[in-house]
C-alpha cells in the first residue's frame, strides 16, 4: 500500500468540508517550557477542539463525505475513546445515526459521553474479536458504514487539517512533534508536510510501553503492538496498513519517552502553561522537551496536543 | 473620587504600551456549556496570559509607564498572589528590580514562583499591618515605586485591555461577566464599555463568602470585606477607592454564587471545555450559567476567565 491516496489536495478538500463544524484551535506558547526545551515551542491546542480531541476533524470529514444515500443508514465504529465521541457528534451534525460498539468493561463516563452526543451504544464482550464481530453485525443489520478510527483515507485527510492550520499559524516552524497511536494524526500531518513544507521535520512521540511505531521504523516493516503498558490511553493501538507507510516515509524518527517523563510533561503543561492535556498529548510535550538537544539549528518546534480527555478524579501525580 | 481619570484613551494607550509583552489570549467556546447556559458563552482565556492571569496586563502597563529615572530604582508590592508574579515578570522585562513583600505564611510554591520570575521576596509577619509597614520600609530603603494590585490608574487601564480584545474578537456580545476581587479587572472593562460599547451589560461575579461588591452596590457606598470565606483566593480583597466608583457606575449588577456552584462550574470548565481555570474564574462561569435566565434577549455573553493558578495537588472536588 502506498501513501499516494492521501495527498495535500485531499487534506485541502477535507479542510473545506469540515470548516464550519470544527474549531480553528489556538496556538499557544509558554516561556517556562521554552526555557526547558531550549527553543521555541508552539502548542497546537487540539484539546480545545470539539469533543476535546483532534479526532473530530477526521470524523467530520468521513461523515460529511458520505454520499447521501449511504449516509442515511448511519455510521458505526468500535472504540471506547475519543473517536467514538467524535463520530457520534459528527453524525448528529449530519442528522444520521451513529452506532458505537463498546466493551461492557468501558467506563460509564465514556459510555455516557457518547450517548450525550447522540451516539447509540451497543455493548459486547471485552475482546477485540467480540468488538469486530459485533460491529460487523451492527453494520449488517442497519446498513451503517463502518468508520475505522485511523485506517481510513478520509479520517487521515481530516486529521491532516491540523497541519494546514499549524503552518498558517506558525510558518517559521522547522519541526513538528506529534504523538503516534494508530497513526492517523501523524499520517495526515505527513501528507501535508511532504508537499507543502518538506523542510519541516516530522518527529513521532510514543510511550516506551507502546512503541510499535518506533520498533516498526527500526525494523523497516510494520510490527504490531502487543500488551501495551502506558497511561496514554490514546496511544495503545498498532499502526495500520494505511498509516504505516506514512510513518515509514514521512516521519524522520520516532522517539520514545518513559511514563515518568510523560507525567512530568503533563504536569508542566498544566502547571506552567495552563494547558489541560491528556497523557497522550504529554508524550509529545515530553519528546519536544528533549528531542532537539543535539540539533541547535532547530529553534521553532510545533507540538500537537492531541486531546484533553482526562479523568479528573484520577490524575497521575 | 470619580472614574474619569481612567478612560478609553488610557486603555488604548496601555494596549499599545504592552502589546509586545503580553499574549493576545484566545476566545474559546464550548457547546456543552452553552447548552447549560441557554445561550452562547465566549470565554476570554486570561488563564493563558503570561504568569497565568490577567494581572500581567496591568503590571506591564504600570511598570512600562514609569519614567526612566523612577523605574531604575525598581518597583515593590505586597501580595502573595498573581499580581506579585506579574509584577516580577514585568520588572524583569524592563530589567529593573521588583521587591515583593510576602507573609512568612505564604506557601513555598508562591514564593518560588515570584523568585523564578526574578522577584526579590521579603518576608514579614502574616498581618496586613506588617505587610504595609514592610512594603513602606522597602520602598524607603530602595527608592522603589509601590505598585498596588488594583487601586492604581495604570493597573486598571492595563486590565481594561482585556475588554478591547474581547470586543474585537466577539463584537456581537450583549453582556460581559467578570469576577470581582479588588475590582481592577472589572473597572478596566467598565472604562472601555462606557465609551466603546455602552449597550453591553457588565455583570460582576462574587463568591457569597466574599460579597463586598454586592453589598456595596446594594448600600450605594463602599463597604469593606471582613473575614472572607471562599476558595476563590483571588477574590478575597475589598474594592478600593478607585475601583468602587467603577463598580457603582459601570457595573449593572453583581451576582453572588455559592462555593458549591463555583466548584461545579470549575469542574465543568475543566471537564467539558478543557479550560484549566482557577476558582476565581469559575465564579464568573457560575454566574454566566444562570444570570440571564430571565433575560432571553441576551444571547451572546463574554466570560472573563481571570486566571489558572491552581494547586494541582489540592483540587476542590
Amino acid at each position: 500500500m502506498s501513501t499516494t491516496l492521501i495527498d495535500l489536495a485531499a487534506v485541502r478538500a477535507a479542510a473545506e468540508r469540515i470548516a464550519k463544524a470544527i474549531h480553528r484551535t489556538p496556538l499557544e506558547t509558554c516561556a517556562a517550557l521554552d526555557q526547558r526545551a531550549g527553543r521555541n515551542l508552539y502548542f497546537k491546542c487540539e484539546h480545545l477542539q470539539k469533543v476535546g480531541a483532534f479526532k473530530f476533524r477526521g470524523a467530520c470529514n468521513a461523515v460529511f463525505g458520505l454520499e447521501e444515500e449511504q449516509a442515511r443508514s448511519g455510521v458505526a465504529t468500535h472504540s471506547s475513546g475519543n473517536h467514538a465521541q467524535a463520530l457520534a457528534l459528527a453524525a448528529r451534525l449530519r442528522r444520521i445515526p451513529a452506532y458505537v460498539v463498546m466493551p461492557s468493561s468501558a467506563s460509564p463516563v465514556k459510555r455516557s459521553a457518547v450517548e450525550e452526543y447522540g451516539g447509540q451504544v451497543r455493548l459486547c464482550e471485552p475482546t477485540l474479536e467480540a468488538r469486530e464481530t459485533t460491529a460487523r453485525q451492527v453494520c449488517e443489520e442497519t446498513g451503517a458504514t463502518f468508520i475505522h478510527p485511523y485506517n481510513d483515507p478520509a479520517i487521515i485527510a481530516g486529521q491532516g487539517t491540523t497541519a494546514l492550520e499549524l503552518l498558517e499559524q506558525a510558518p517559521q516552524l522547522e519541526a513538528i512533534v506529534a504523538p503516534i497511536g494508530g497513526g492517523g494524526l501523524i499520517s495526515g500531518i505527513g501528507a501535508v508536510l511532504r508537499e507543502l513544507a518538506p523542510h519541516v521535520r516530522l518527529i513521532g512521540a510514543e510511550p516506551a510501553g507502546a512503541d510499535d511505531a518506533a520498533r516498526s521504523k527500526a525494523a523497516g516493516e510494520l510490527l504490531l503492538q502487543t500488551n501495551p503498558q502506558t497511561i496514554c490511553d490514546g496511544l495503545l493501538t498498532s499502526l495500520g496498513s494505511l498509516t504505516w507507510p506514512f510513518v515509514r516515509d514521512t516521519v524522520e524518527r520516532v522517539e520514545t519517552v518513559t511514563e515518568q517523563e510523560i507525567v512530568l510533561a503533563m504536569r508542566l503543561a498544566w502547571q506552567r502553561a495552563k494547558l489541560l492535556i491528556e497523557p497522550s498529548s504529554a508524550a509529545a510535550v515530553a519528546v519536544a522537551l528533549r528531542a532537539f538537544r543535539h540539533q541547535p539549528e532547530i529553534q521553532h518546534v510545533g507540538v500537537v496536543l492531541s486531546g484533553g480527555n482526562v479523568n479528573l478524579d484520577q490524575l497521575p501525580w
